[in-house]
C-alpha cells in the first residue's frame, strides 16, 4: 500500500499574538505551501483543527476563508474538532483523505487564538468540554490535574520535586525552539515556589494560554517522491476515548485513551515502543508526561517519573521527550498543539530540527483532547 | 475495492424539542444502532455533524459525550464542522473512515439544538460564517438569498410563482414524512401572500429553524452483507469550496461549489446527471433548488425554475426532488440536515419510504455550506 506521506510543515510564533484566527492559519498555510513547494492550486482537501473560533472570537466558516486566504479554491474544507486534541484529530483526517484516495494533496493547517481573552474566560471556553456536573462543581481540567498529581505521587511514592523536572526539562529544550512562547530556562526552586494553582501543581506545572498556527502537507508517498528527498511517513495512526467522566474511571492515573490509541497506532506501523526514538507529549500539565510515557508502553506503569529524575528523556537521553519544548514552554493554542507536535516530528525524522536535532528515525506523537477524554496518536518514521 | 455501505439509519422527530444537543445525538445514535442491528462495541469510529453546540447551548466535547451516553468507549471520536453542510461533511468523513480502512464500523450522528434561541440569535450565529464585512453590512444569508433569487427571475425571465411552487411541492412532501417539522399543505397563495423577508422571497421562502438529529452507520460492503439484504452503497463522494465572500463570483446564479463538487461524485460513481432517480437538494431557500438543479447538471442552466412548474420534480414526477419535503418543511437543524438528506436517499434506495416511496436504483444528495461556500455530493445506489 501506498503509505501516506508528510512533505511539508510549518508552525508560526506560539505566543501572545496580534493577529485573528484567519490571520494566523493563513500565515501557517503560506509558510507550508512554500516549505512543500506546492502552489495552492494543487491542494484537493484542506482541514482546519481548531476547538472554538466562535466562542473566543465569533467567528465561524473559517476552513472556507482560509481556503480563499490560500487562493486553494475549489479545494474541499472541513473543520476538525476535538476539543484539545483537535490537531490530532486533524492529522488523522487528513491521514484518511490521502489513504482513502479522495486526496492526493492535502494540506492541514491548526489554529487557535485565545489571548485576547482573559485567562478565566479562555479556561471557561475549555470547560465546557467537560460534563455539565464536573463543570457546574468547578472542577475544570487544572483541577483534575491537581487531583490526579496528588494520585500518582502517593500511589507510585513519587516525590513531587519529579513533576518539577519535568517543567524544567521541557522549559531548556523550548530556549532552543525559535517559535517557542517562553524561551526561558527556569530552575527547579522557581517551579516548586510559584504560585500554587490546583495542590500539588503550581504555576510552572501548567501550560500556558496561547495564539497561533501549524500547518502540514500530505501526500501520497509515490506522488511525494515527486516533490522532495525529505519527506516522513504516517506508518502508523489511531485514535480513542476514554470515559466522558473522569470519576468514572477506574485507576485516574492511567489514560485508556493514550493505551488504546497507541496500541491501534503500533499494530498498523508494526512497530512496539521500543523502536520509538523521540517523543512528542501533550504536556498540558507536567503530570500527563508520566501518565502518557507509562501508557504508551515506554516506562513501567508508576516509573515515568524515574525516567525524568534519571534524564532518560532528556534531549541527549536514551527517549528524548519534547524536544519542541513541549506544550509547557512551547505554548498550546489548542487547534495547533496536535499539529505543531508532528511539525517537531517530521523536522526531526528529516533531520531539520536544528538545535534541538535529535538521532531518530521512529517518532509518535501523542494529542490529549479534555483529560484524556479522546486521544490520538501518530508513528511517523523516516522515508 | 470493497465499496462503502449504509447498513442502518435513523432521524428523530424535527421541530420544537425539548431535549439538549446531547440528548437529540444519543436518541438518533441509539436508533441508527438499533436499526443496523449493531452493538454499541462495534462502533470504532464515531463522528459528530455538528455547527455550532458551543456558540447555541455553551456545550462542546459532545462527540465524546456521545460515546459514553452509546457505549460506544473506545471508538474513536470527532466533531465535522461545515456550517451549514456540516452533515454532508460528516458523511465525507464516514466515507474516508471507512475506505481509507481506518475503521470497518462507522456511526454518524449529525444533530443541532437551535430553538431554545430566538430566531434573531440562530440567524446572527449562522451569520458569524460569513465574511466579517459581508456581517457588518448586515447581508446575513437571506438576504443574499433575496439578492440571489430576484438575479435569477431577472436573467431567467422565470415568473416569481415558480419560486413558490418549490414550496408548495415541498410542503406537499413533507405531509408524509413522520419526522418532518411541519406537515401541512401550504398553497401558492399562501406562500405568495406571506409576509416578505428578503425581497422578492417571503417567509415561506425559507426553512425554519429546528432542533433535530440524524444517523448513519458505515462498513464496507463485505461487511455490510454479514449484517442485512437491505443496505445501499456510496458509488460517488466528492467535496468543494466557491468563494468565501459571494460577491466576487462571476455568476452568483451559478453554485461553483455545486458544479465542482457533483464533478467529483459522478466521476467517482462513473455516472451523470441522466442516472439520478432522486434527489435530495439543499432547499434553505427556495431559490436554491433552482441553482442546485442546474448546476448538477438535471436542467439546463435556466431552465430548473420550468421543471418546477411542469411538475418534473414532484414525487410522481421524472425527477422526484426532495421527497422528504426538503429542509423547507422537514427543517433545518444545522448539523443534521446532511444527514437527514442521505437517511432519506438511503430509504428510497432500500425501498422503506414508506408514502413517499418512489422507484429508484440511484439518488443523490447535495448539502450547501453558506450561501454555496462549501458543498459535499453524495451518490448512492442500491446494492
Amino acid at each position: 500500500m501506498d503509505r501516506v506521506a508528510i512533505i511539508g510543515a510549518s508552525m508560526t510564533q506560539f505566543g501572545q499574538r496580534d493577529a485573528w484566527i484567519r490571520e494566523l492559519l493563513a500565515e501557517a498555510g503560506v509558510a507550508a505551501l512554500s516549505d512543500a513547494g506546492v502552489s495552492p492550486d494543487e491542494i484537493e482537501h484542506l482541514y482546519v483543527s481548531n476547538m472554538a473560533s466562535g466562542e473566543f472570537e465569533g467567528q465561524t466558516g473559517v476552513p472556507n476563508a482560509l481556503a480563499h486566504d490560500l487562493a486553494a479554491m475549489p479545494a474541499y474544507t472541513a473543520r476538525i474538532d476535538q476539543t484539545s486534541s483537535s490537531g490530532g484529530a486533524g492529522v488523522y483526517a487528513a491521514w484518511q483523505s490521502v489513504a482513502s484516495g479522495a486526496s492526493n494533496m492535502t494540506m492541514l493547517v491548526g489554529g487557535e487564538k485565545m489571548t485576547h481573552r482573559t485567562t478565566a474566560e479562555a479556561t471557561d471556553v475549555i470547560a465546557s468540554l467537560t460534563h455539565p456536573v464536573e463543570y457546574k462543581h468547578g472542577v475544570t481540567l487544572p483541577s483534575f490535574a491537581g487531583l490526579t498529581a496528588r494520585l500518582y505521587l502517593d500511589t507510585y511514592d513519587a516525590p513531587r520535586e519529579s513533576l518539577g523536572k519535568v517543567a524544567v526539562k521541557n522549559h531548556k529544550n523550548g530556549l532552543d525552539n525559535p517559535h517557542a512562547q517562553f524561551r526561558k530556562e527556569v530552575d527547579l526552586e522557581t517551579v516548586l515556589d510559584s504560585p500554587i494553582v490546583a495542590d500539588p501543581l503550581r504555576l510552572y506545572d501548567f501550560c500556558p494560554i496561547t495564539d497561533g498556527s501549524a500547518a502540514l502537507v500530505f501526500c501520497p508517498e509515490s506522488v511525494a517522491r515527486e516533490y522532495t528527498d525529505d519527506y516522513a511517513v504516517i506508518s502508523g495512526i489511531g485514535g480513542a476515548t476514554d470515559t466522558h467522566v473522569v470519576h468514572e474511571r477506574a485507576d485516574p492515573t492511567t489514560m485508556g485513551g493514550v493505551v488504546n490509541s497507541s496500541e491501534i497506532a503500533y499494530e498498523m506501523a508494526d512497530l512496539g515502543p521500543e523502536d520509538i526514538d523521540v517523543a512528542e507529549l501533550h504536556d498540558m500539565f507536567t503530570i500527563l508526561e508520566f501518565l502518557q510515557s507509562e501508557d504508551l508502553g515506554f516506562f513501567e506503569k508508576g516509573e515515568g517519573w524515574k525516567a525524568v529524575e534519571e534524564g532518560v528523556t532528556d534531549r541527549d537521553g536514551e527517549l528524548p521527550i519534547n524536544t519542541s519544548g513541549g506544550l509547557k514552554s512551547k505554548g498550546h493554542p489548542l487547534g495547533a498543539s496536535g499539529v505543531a507536535q508532528v511539525y517537531e516530528i517530521y523536522k526531526q525524522l528529516i533531520g531539520d530540527a536544528g538545535d534541538r536535532q535529535v538521532d531518530a528515525d521512529v517518532g509518535l506523537a501523542c494529542n490529549v483532547g479534555g483529560f484524556g477524554n479522546c486521544v490520538t496518536t501518530t508513528i511517523m518514521e523516516s522515508r
